[in-house]
């Protein structure tokens, strides 16, 4: 890091975020924008941003918030949203998502925010950051509007692995107890297992077992565990975090986001269906608004990688600048509450307590 | 069937359904009622009736539509919303469901209404009426609101098995395109399987295969393979049949009823907030009536089980008068359009289809 660029290193406050400027939909303007939004309201934050440099200095100079606290990574390389991971994998040497996560690995940012291509920056965030010891499959994990005080429920994993054994699910739980305690400060976080019945007989084999072995868990890892639950229980207050495999997962947040994007239009056709509903849709407009603020996916915008060292943020890919100010603060929280750190040791702790058991019960059957 | 009771049997039109009028979570007061209000719409309906013949009797005399449309067979034994599936299957004779189902076992009746126990329900229908030739699962089908001019997509299996293979997932297309062109009036149904990517390369590896299966056999069984759709397409007007296994087609559809339901608490709230919304709620009122008659889920009342000697359809379990009679018009458009007998005929051709392919391919490697 360059001295002129970035001040007040020393304060403990301050937090650096890695930010990937490239690949969203909507180019690197709203990425800046974004930046600009939270700077606005956060005078702690600092950047490291990722990206072609004359570009990116041109964007920046435009917003005076930006001034003195953004430090510029060159990297003209680009990943594409129509790019295999595979490739990306071996070929991503220089875009600015690899920059973005090396500036993690290095050290230098504790958490990574990027709008591109999820499944490439998996496959990056895996190859550089590396798993976390005792970490099977790492996990990404998204809010979800509830019925909660804090507006918000925990579901992971959303798509980073199609499979999902107990052990896996197991890790689940514990990654998004501590997640929930860090990111929405929530001491003791209600789990629930999703399944396709709350009975103890139901469901798939591999559920049974990842049931005995989260609740199994539940007092050492420090998080209430309610048993199976149901897809209407997601944005209920029944549970704060709701574990699943990522095929699921990510069915189940599609699904959510399709219903909630189609009552949406059809309010809107409702509402325009005639001049007295168009009158009556402009005196309802304040109270639409209250509704839109709370399900706005803008507001709710970043899907966290879990179980690497080094946390990622995976903002929307047709992110706006509001949008991407949501991600941002979501990574300023995490990077400030010491996340990574916190995760890694409880995941390392009950990798050291399911050793003891296995050892003890060696030695009971020995 | 005694002549006293039903009339017009001979009418080619008359449509003779069969009644569970036990077990739904509001009692057999609110299954009369909706077959009350069906009776009213539809002149060529007529009712078997099961349950304990003094209390029907009592009821059905309550309402002068049902004069003579009713057979009672009388049947004291109620399967409750807490009773398995697994005692009800060995010990269920006696009661309503059971007398119901054997409706449409003996061939008085083509199609049975229940808004009992859905395990339960599937348990006796499969021992009663078995599975058709060919058919290895049989799976739950329902209608849900869409962007398509008909209003509704349809999606199966929601919860019949929690498993389905390649070969399971072909039949779900074969049955789903058949619900289609029947059910709703589509002579070319476009299908699409749920996955978490529409890219040929992701997800796991039966639905791969399934893919090449039903692609295979779009042609013959007369529908349009659109490939793999996501959760967000379940409500658009991409597709008209979604295909999924049963775990994941129930953990979607309680995932969008969730959402559905989250949404319309939030818009009462937003509603009730300040008395300038409540105002703005009244004068919103028509259009607001207008967008709930648009996804009522009474108004789409009716999972349908598939790839049984006969149809069974399974009504919500809190469904009133009106939506148990959205239920009795779901079944009453099957049974006129001969659904059964044409779904037996298109899985047995596509069995034989099947087996031709198979000794073809044998005597190619042969």
């Amino acid at each position: 890091m360059t001295s002129n660029t970035m001040s007040d290193q020393t304060d403990a406050r301050i937090v650096t975020l890695s930010i990937d400027a490239m690949g969203g939909d909507q180019g690197p303007a709203a990425v800046i924008g974004g930046l600009a939004l939270s700077a606005e309201k956060n005078p702690d934050i600092r950047y490291i941003v990722n990206g072609p440099q004359d570009e990116l200095e041109r964007l920046i100079a435009k917003h005076k918030v930006l001034r003195g606290i953004c430090e510029i990574r060159d990297a003209g390389g680009v990943v594409s949203m129509e790019d295999k991971p595979s490739q990306v994998m071996r070929h991503g040497k220089g875009t600015s998502m690899f920059s973005a996560i090396d500036a993690v690995r290095a050290g230098d940012a504790s958490v990574c925010v990027s709008c591109g291509n999820t499944g490439a920056l998996m496959a990056l965030s895996m190859v550089r950051l590396r798993k976390l010891p005792g970490i099977n499959r790492p996990a990404i994990a998204v809010l979800w509007p509830s019925r909660n005080p804090g507006g918000f429920n925990v579901m992971l994993d959303v798509g980073a692995d199609v499979r999902a054994d107990e052990q896996d699910l197991l890790q689940y739980a514990m990654m998004g107890a501590s997640y929930a305690r860090n990111g929405m400060g929530l001491e003791r976080p209600r789990i629930g297992l999703l399944n396709v019945g709350t009975e103890e007989h139901k469901g798939r084999a591999e559920l049974k077992a990842a049931h005995d072995l989260i609740s199994l868990a539940a007092e050492d890892a420090n998080y209430e565990f309610v048993g199976f639950v149901e897809g209407g229980d997601i944005p209920s207050d029944r549970v704060d975090v709701i574990v699943t495999d990522g095929f699921t997962g990510n069915i189940a947040l599609k699904t959510g986001e399709g219903t909630a994007s189609l009552i949406s239009s059809l309010l809107r056709e409702a509402f325009e269906y005639s001049p007295l509903s168009r009158l009556a849709a402009l005196l309802a407009l304040t109270s639409l608004k209250r509704l839109k603020k709370r399900i706005d996916p803008r507001r709710v915008n970043g899907g966290v990688f879990l179980g690497l060292n080094g946390t990622v943020v995976k903002s929307h890919g047709a992110a706006d600048a509001m949008g991407f100010s949501a991600a941002v603060k979501l990574a300023f929280q995490l990077a400030q509450s010491g996340f990574s750190d916190k995760l890694a040791a409880r995941v390392a702790s009950a990798a050291t307590l399911q050793q003891d058991a296995a050892t003890t019960s060696d030695n009971k059957s020995g």
